[in-house]
């Protein structure tokens, strides 16, 4: 069991007014009326509304953040109660599903009361992002809103989320702690001759036992000195003596994520994987020397791949080594050349190098880190140097 | 541990030949060249790519269905190891995240190749559909693809979905007698005083032994008498003698969900809580007996409606109940009026009657049949006929 204690869930209602407020700073910079958010990270980070019911496709729910004001909470029914937990005060409901009208009657209404000083709604249209409502219903809104335009608020949102508060750090760090106590505890649970299925399942379970709410991303593969895929579902097929193992886990407290792997093997490890496995131990140790503000994504790329290069890589199948984290699985931005973006305290990024070896084999290291002012703070413990040997 | 035996994972090639044949043929009652898919359900069906990555908003996903020949996979390099496990040959890649260019080009050239039949291109837009893809990158496509529109196909997808194969409700089957059997043991796992994060924790677990792969919804609340909200997530707030606790899961086994929930008294339940399970007991056996091929949606509400109102229901939050059930947690159609679907052998759909009763409390009851010939086969095991009491 972890030793954390776990922070208290939910956020003081002052966070939630910060956040509405630097929203309406870049609102007014970027000449946007009203922000239009359908998507769950965005509707929780400003409302703090957070229920796994976003899994069900069938209702679409609107967050409006105008210029002026709080937002506005237009929404299926069955969330009232849920949604009256929370700091907003203006929520309008309907009866959803309602097929022929599922708010958009609702929405067109509010949209057109907000007092147009530019004539813009903004929505999240650039990369990473999507419209979570049906296509038909936007094009609607979109043709009887007369006289406003839809712009690309992409901006707005990911600049504000990619900085993190100390109490987002705070649920980061509990979590990261517990699958660090998990993956810690996972070589004297593992056996070979367990199916994938089944060690999945062990994980899991002491995934759980080690605080986190659940685990919506675990990925993994084994194979004889090394596997091929890292984006995999379990197989019925045995571990056996000889393979390398990867578990990749995006598990969640209170509605924020880890992101990191572990490497293990059953047996001996084959010297082609024991040297992969020091390689990218270097990279990540290159790219954590190098976190610090100031730096840019594509420097802490340039680091792990000078590592890489030296090592023999013979190239990734990923396009980048690591990401932002925290409401997401992953988050903006990315470890690339060609990103560019500038580190500040307070974002969460993970290191994330790969590397393709010998045959056609792959293997993926991965830390969670906080951009500190005097460099960095990691939130997983840090791998072992070595491949960790099970059994 | 539940005594199922576990079905095989996937499907084999002929069930996704004749998933694309299907379609083919609506597609050609439609006048639609090409289908255009980018969400996960619709990606998995038509290719049996199968991964927990779609978590992740980074990177868009491709698949074209066009009206002749097999689909066309154009992915993110990451995926090409898992797509070429599936029966794909076609597999176009690209090193994303390239946010400049994130598969659009790929996607135009070949969207430009299709045979120009009809000149369409058809995307699901309607309800319980969303592009997931940037709006940026859409508008870009759509203004470079001239000559072609762009056409609702929701119709195509929706109308296979619905009527599942055996192979299909085999695994469906599976995972409700393992969620089955973690409701069995939980009433000798659970104890008052505990916190209700705690006791998602000791189910989240128990639902893990008992064979599901994960459960990514869980949702639940207790309160004195009765609750209030059936989406909500854990608080740590401790569960007291008198409380009425639901549980309702979506958990999955191979990519199926179930789909139901139930309740639990801490102690000797409240009358009018006795009573109102009563009601919904009644309403869900009326809605069972309704259950055959030819009778409708809307027939099954009034089923359930008829017993709710003699039994003194208040109205309810939810909008309809029941819906489809399969490959996501909640699928088309609603059993509500004005729906009126004409059920189909082969449909799996929840039968999920609620109610508020007193002084603004909820309680809802679910079960999850597949329609049969000569009525239905009920895959949860059928709920207490009275209040289950813990302790």
């Amino acid at each position: 069991m972890s030793t954390h204690r776990p922070p208290a869930r939910g956020f003081p209602v002052a966070e939630f007014e910060s956040r509405v407020q630097a929203a309406q700073r870049m609102m007014h910079e970027q000449t946007i009326d009203v922000l239009l958010l359908t998507t769950e990270p965005e509707f929780r980070y400003f409302s703090g509304f957070h229920s796994d019911f976003w899994l069900s496709p069938t209702r679409p729910w609107y967050l409006l953040v105008p210029l002026q004001g709080q937002p506005i909470a237009i929404i299926p029914e069955i969330g009232a109660s849920s949604m009256r937990a929370t700091w907003i005060e203006d929520i309008r409901t309907w009866p959803s599903p309602v097929p022929q009208d599922d708010g958009i009657s609702l929405l067109k209404t509010a949209l057109s009361a907000v007092v147009p000083r530019f004539g813009s709604i903004g929505i999240p249209m650039g990369p990473e992002t999507h419209l979570r409502m049906p296509l038909c219903d936007f094009q609607r809104l979109r043709d009887e809103l007369t006289g406003k335009q839809f712009v690309d608020a992409t901006s707005v949102v990911r600049t504000l989320r990619m900085v993190k508060s100390e109490a987002e750090i705070e649920k980061l760090r509990h979590v990261c702690g517990c699958v660090s106590a998990a993956f810690a505890a996972f070589p004297q649970l593992a056996v070979a001759g367990a199916t994938e299925a089944e060690l999945f399942r062990v994980f899991r379970t002491e995934l759980l036992r080690c605080g986190v709410d659940k685990s919506p991303y675990l990925v993994g593969a084994a194979g004889a000195g090394g596997y091929a895929d890292i984006i995999k579902q379990p197989s019925d097929v045995e571990v056996a003596a000889g393979d390398v193992l990867i578990f990749d886990t995006g598990s969640v407290f209170d509605g924020y994520f880890s992101d990191f792997d572990r490497n293990f093997c059953f047996g001996v490890p084959a010297s082609e994987a024991a040297r992969a496995y020091d390689v990218l131990y270097r990279a990540t140790e290159a790219g954590l020397a190098a976190v610090r503000p100031g730096v840019t994504t594509s420097d802490l790329w340039r680091a792990m791949a000078e590592v890489l290069d030296e090592g023999g890589s013979l190239g990734d199948q990923v396009g980048r080594f690591g990401h932002g984290l925290g409401m997401q699985l992953t988050e903006w931005p990315s470890n690339m050349p060609g990103d560019d973006t500038v580190l500040q305290a307070g974002m969460v990024i993970t290191l994330e190098p790969g590397m393709v070896f010998g045959d056609g084999k792959l293997m993926v290291h991965e830390e969670d880190v906080v951009v500190r002012e005097d460099g960095y703070e990691l939130l997983s413990q840090r791998a072992a140097p070595e491949l960790v040997v099970i059994g």
